[in-house]
C-alpha cells in the first residue's frame, strides 16, 4: 500500500519536530505522542489562539487543578460506574477489542458473540463473553493503603468542586463561564489510531453556569444569522442560529451560541470548512451526564470524520451529584424583585441528644438539620461521608416559622464546550498539508494559518558574510523581542532554505543581501504565493505583527 | 498562636481566587492544591517570563512529552532503585515519617532507634526500623496486567529520551538547551508544608547540552563580572562569576551560566534579593545523577530557607545509562580538524550462525556487533531488551581494519536548571505581601512586579452612568485585545475598589469620570506610591504598554 496522507504527515512530523512516539527507544507504547520543538509551539498556539475566544470574547475566568483527582469526587461525578468501554477478548490469541471497535450496534452483541456470528478481527477465532472496563487511570496517594485516586478523564471535575468559590469570586451573578487547559487521561482498551485516540491528550474545556430559567446568551442576537452546518445522523444541512433555535433542532441559544464560537475558533485555526459539521449525538450515545451534545467533526482521509469537540448541555447533573455526596452548599441564588415573606417547617436540634450519639459529628449534623425545609412526620435523613442516616425523633423538633426571603435558591446548569487539542492539532495538519511536483521531486507545504504557524518567520542571510549576518541577527533579535517566533537559517542554497520554510508552514521569510547593507532593504517571501517583494528592513517588525493581526481578526 | 504571614497569606489566596485547598468539598487531601482565576494567570505569567529568559535569551527549544512514563524510561534513570525517602513508622500511633524530617543527620538513625533515643513526635511512642520508601505514584497501562508506568518525578526523561531527536532537530551542533514546562509528581510519605511540598507540581526546566570537553557559555564574558551570593553550608558571601570559576568554587562556565540566568529570573519575577542564596550540595545530600548541584534557596518567614531552584551538572549519566538500557545511538559527533586514519579492531558478523541462534533478534545485534570495537579475545557482550547475552565465538570474526574517520562519538554532558514553580510562585506572594493600618484597619498590598501581576490595570468607572460605563467598557475592549489583563469593577465607593485591586497586586487603576465624558481625560492611579495623574484616555494603552515593557527589561 503506498503511504496515505496520514504516513506522510507523521514522517513529515517526525523528521521536522513536529511529533515523536513516546518512549521509542524503548519501543513506545501505543496512546502516548510527544511534541517537538514545533509540535510543542503549534500546540501553544492553538491553545492561546482558543484563549482569545473564551476570555477576551466570551468574559471567561481561567483556573488549574490538579490532574490526580480523590476517588470521591470521581464516584460522585458517575465516573466510577459509567465511564467504560464494552470490551470483548479473544479466546485464542487474548487481544482486547472495544466491542464498538468491531460491530455496529452494540445491542445484540450477546447474541451474535453465543451464535459465534462474530470473530477476532486478527486470528479470527471466537470470543469470550463482553464486559464493562473502567477507563481511568489509577494510583494511590500516600504509602501502605494509601487513599484511591485516578488520573482526571476530563479537566472539568476539577472547576465543578470549586464552584462555590469560583460563584464567590464572581460575585454571586449567572451567567460566567471558567475553563481549563491541561491533560486529561483515558485508559484506552487497545488504541489503534497514531495520535488520534491518546491514552494522555490535552484538552480545553469551558463550563458556563446559568440560570436553568434563562439559557440565553448575551451575544446570541448579534450572530443568530450565522450559519452552521448541522448533520442529524441522516442529513447534513445549513441552518442559522435563529433558525436551528426556533425550530428546536438546538435546545437553547446558550448550546447554539457555544457551537457558533466553536465554528470561529476552528475556522480561523485553520480547519478546512469543507471538512467540517456538527453532528447531533444520538438518545444512546450521549455521556451519562450529558441531556443534549452537539460533536464538532473534523474529516480526515485516513480516519473518516473524528470527534473533534463536544458542546453538552450538562444540565444540573454534576452540581447536584457534588452537593448531595459532599453535603457542601453549591446552589446559585435568584434574586425575588421584593422580598416574601413565607412559612416554612424548620428543625430545631436538640443538641443534648444529638451531641452524646453523633460525637464528632453532631455539629455537623446540626447545620445540615438547620437547612432543611422537611415535612411533618417524614424521617428526616442526612449525608455524612457518603452515608445517609437517619436522625431519631428525640434528636428535634420540627416548628412553622415565618421567614422573609429576598430570593431562591437553585442549581446551576452547565453548557460545556469540550475540545480536543490533539486532535485538532493533527486535522489542521492534515487539512493544510498539500503535495506539489517542483523540478521532478515531492514538495511539501503546510498551509498553516500564520496565527498558529510554530515559526512566523524565516531569517535568510542569502551569503556567508559578516555584515550580512549582523544586519540578519540584529533583525532577529528585534522580532523575537516582540514575542515573535523565527527560525535563523544560513545553511544550504536559498532554495533548499525556502523549502525547509514551507514545509514547515513558515508564512512569511526575509533574505539579507548584499543590497540590504548599502540600502536597509530585504526581500519579504510568501509562502502561500511564493511572490516576493523589496522592504526597508525598518518596517519589517510593523508589517508582521499587521499580518498576524490582521489574520487573526 | 497569631497567624503568621503564611496563615494571612493563603486567606488572602482563598479569598480572593489565588489558591484553594483541592476536593476540599470532600475534606482535601494534603499536598493538592487548585490555581484559582487570579493564581492561574500569575503561574502562567511567572512561566511566561521564565520562557523569555531561556527560550528568548538563551536560544533554548522547547518540547511537551507525557505525564505517565514508562517503567523501563525511570529503571534506566535510576528513579525505581534511588528516588526513595528513608522513613519511619510509630509504633502506637502508626503515623509515617521522612526519617530527615524529625533527625538532623541521618547516619545515625538506626543506632539512636535501637537505644529508643528517638520518639514519634506526635504522641511521644517509640518508632519501628526505617525502610526506603519509593515517591513515585504508580499506575498501569491498559488493561488486565497493562504495563507498569508511573507518573513522571521530572520532565528532564522526556527530553533524555528524545536527544537523539533533539540533536538531529539542532543540526548536530552542541550546545544546545531544551525546556519542558510541565506537571511533576512526587508521592510524598506525609507533606505537611502546605503549598510547599506538593505531590503535584509544575516544574520548568532546561536541560542544556555540552561537549564535556568544553563546558563554556557564549554569553559568559559579557556577565563574568556579576555577582551571586553563595552559601557553601557554613558561610554566605557574595562572589563574581569569573572569581568564583576561577577559584573552582563552581566547577565550570556552564553550570555559573545558568546560575546568573536563575538570578536574573528569580529578581525579575519579583523576589526580595535580601531573601535570596544560592547553596551548595553537600557530597552526601547529592541526587543519584548529580555532580554538583545548587539550588537557589528563598527565605520564607514561616519554611526558612526554601530550595525553589536546582542547578545541576548531571554530566553524562541520563545518557548513558539510556545509551546502555535502550541500544539506541545517542552519542553526539566531535568533528577533527582533518581527517585520521585508524586501525580499529571490527566485528564481522557471520549470519549463518547468528541467524538460527537468535531469530528475530540477529538483525538487531548483528547492527550492534558492527559498531562495536572490541579487543582481541574479549568476551563479546550485547545489550538486549535490557539483558546482556554473550555471543558466541563461531558467530563472528575480528579483524583489524584501516578507517578514515572525520571526528568521534562522545556522550553529551548536562547542566540543568529545574524550577519549582509553585515554591517560587509561593515565595513571591510573600515577599511582595504587605500590611499597614489604613483607617484603623489592615490594609493589604501585593506589590508584585507589574510583568507578573494576574491584573494589570483596574478599571474603575466613578459613577454608576451611561456615558461613563460605554467610556469604560471601550478602554476595557481595548486594552484586553492587546493582551493587557484588566479588571472592571464597578461596585463600591472608589476607596474600597482601590483597596481591592492592591490587595490582588493590580499596579495601575483607572478611573473615569464625569470630565472623561467632556475631555477625554481619566486618572491613572499608581499602586505603590497611591499617585494620581490625569492622561488623555488615548494614551493610556501605550503608557500601560512602556510600563510593562519597562519593568521587564
Amino acid at each position: 500500500m503506498p503511504p496515505d496522507i496520514y504516513d506522510k504527515l507523521m514522517m513529515l512530523a517526525k523528521r521536522r519536530g513536529f511529533i515523536y512516539p513516546s518512549f521509542e527507544i524503548y519501543g513506545g507504547s501505543a496512546g502516548f505522542y510527544d511534541y517537538g520543538p514545533l509540535g510543542s509551539r503549534l500546540k501553544q498556539n492553538i491553545e492561546n489562539l482558543w484563549r482569545k475566544y473564551y476570555i477576551l470574547k466570551d468574559n471567561c475566568i481561567e483556573i488549574s487543578t490538579p490532574t490526580i483527582t480523590l476517588f470521591e469526587v470521581l464516584e460522585a461525578s458517575g465516573h466510577v460506574e459509567e465511564f467504560t468501554d464494552l470490551t470483548i477478548d479473544c479466546k485464542k490469541c487474548k487481544q482486547s477489542f472495544k466491542v464498538e471497535e468491531i460491530v455496529d450496534d452494540n445491542k445484540e452483541i450477546n447474541e451474535l458473540i453465543k451464535n459465534n456470528k462474530i470473530k477476532c478481527p486478527y486470528c479470527k477465532s471466537n470470543l469470550k463473553d463482553p464486559y464493562p472496563v473502567n477507563l481511568m487511570f489509577k494510583t494511590k496517594i500516600g504509602i501502605g493503603q494509601g487513599r484511591d485516586a485516578f488520573l482526571r478523564p476530563e479537566t472539568a471535575q476539577g472547576i465543578f468542586t470549586d464552584f462555590h468559590l469560583l460563584y464567590r469570586y464572581n460575585r454571586e451573578k449567572l451567567p460566567f463561564g471558567v475553563i481549563q487547559i491541561g491533560k486529561g487521561y483515558r485508559n484506552e482498551v487497545s488504541p489503534r489510531q497514531g495520535t488520534i485516540r491518546l491514552r494522555e491528550f490535552s484538552m480545553a474545556e469551558a463550563e458556563i453556569f446559568f440560570d436553568p430559567n434563562d439559557k440565553k446568551h448575551q451575544n446570541f442576537n448579534s450572530v443568530k444569522n450565522k450559519e452552521l452546518k448541522l448533520f442529524d445522523n441522516k442529513i447534513e444541512k445549513k441552518y442559522t442560529l435563529e433558525e436551528a433555535v426556533n425550530k428546536k433542532i438546538i435546545n437553547n441559544q446558550a448550546l447554539a451560541y457555544y457551537m457558533f464560537l466553536t465554528n470561529e475558533f476552528l475556522i480561523s485555526a485553520g480547519v478546512d470548512k469543507n471538512k467540517f459539521r456538527f453532528r447531533k449525538h444520538a438518545e444512546n450515545e450521549l455521556a451519562h451526564y450529558a441531556e443534549e451534545c452537539w460533536d464538532a467533526e473534523l474529516y480526515s482521509d485516513r480516519f473518516g470524520w473524528i470527534e473533534c469537540v463536544g458542546i453538552a448541555d450538562r444540565s444540573a447533573y454534576d452540581l447536584r451529584s457534588h452537593i448531595e455526596r459532599s453535603s457542601t452548599d453549591m446552589h446559585a441564588i435568584r434574586k425575588f424583585d421584593k422580598p416574601k415573606i413565607l412559612v416554612k417547617n424548620r428543625i430545631v436540634p436538640n443538641m443534648e441528644k444529638l451531641g452524646p450519639l453523633f460525637k464528632k459529628q453532631a455539629g455537623k449534623i446540626k447545620t445540615l438539620l438547620e437547612n432543611m425545609e422537611p415535612k411533618k412526620n417524614e424521617k428526616i435523613l442526612v449525608n455524612i461521608d457518603g452515608k445517609k442516616i437517619e436522625v431519631p425523633k428525640n434528636c428535634y423538633d420540627i416548628i412553622e416559622k415565618e421567614e422573609k426571603q429576598t430570593g431562591e435558591k437553585f442549581v446551576p446548569h452547565v453548557i460545556e464546550p469540550s475540545y480536543g487539542i490533539d486532535r485538532i492539532l493533527y486535522c489542521i495538519l492534515e487539512h493544510n498539508y498539500k503535495e506539489i511536483r517542483k523540478k521532478d521531486e515531492d514538495y511539501r507545504i503546510l498551509k498553516l494559518n500564520p496565527i498558529i504557524s510554530p515559526i512566523k518567520v524565516g531569517i535568510l542571510p542569502l551569503i556567508n558574510d559578516d555584515k550580512i549576518s549582523k544586519i540578519a541577527k540584529d533583525l532577529d533579535i528585534i522580532l523575537r523581542n516582540s514575542g515573535i517566533e523565527t527560525y535563523y537559517d544560513e545553511g544550504g542554497s536559498i532554495g533548499r532554505r525556502y523549502a525547509r520554510m514551507d514545509e514547515i508552514g513558515t508564512p512569511f521569510c526575509i533574505t539579507i543581501d548584499y543590497d540590504s547593507i548599502n540600502d536597509g532593504s530585504a526581500t519579504i517571501r510568501y509562502r502561500d504565493t511564493t511572490k516576493q517583494d523589496r522592504i526597508k528592513i525598518k518596517d519589517i517588525l510593523n508589517l508582521i505583527l499587521i499580518k498576524l493581526n490582521h489574520d487573526f481578526i
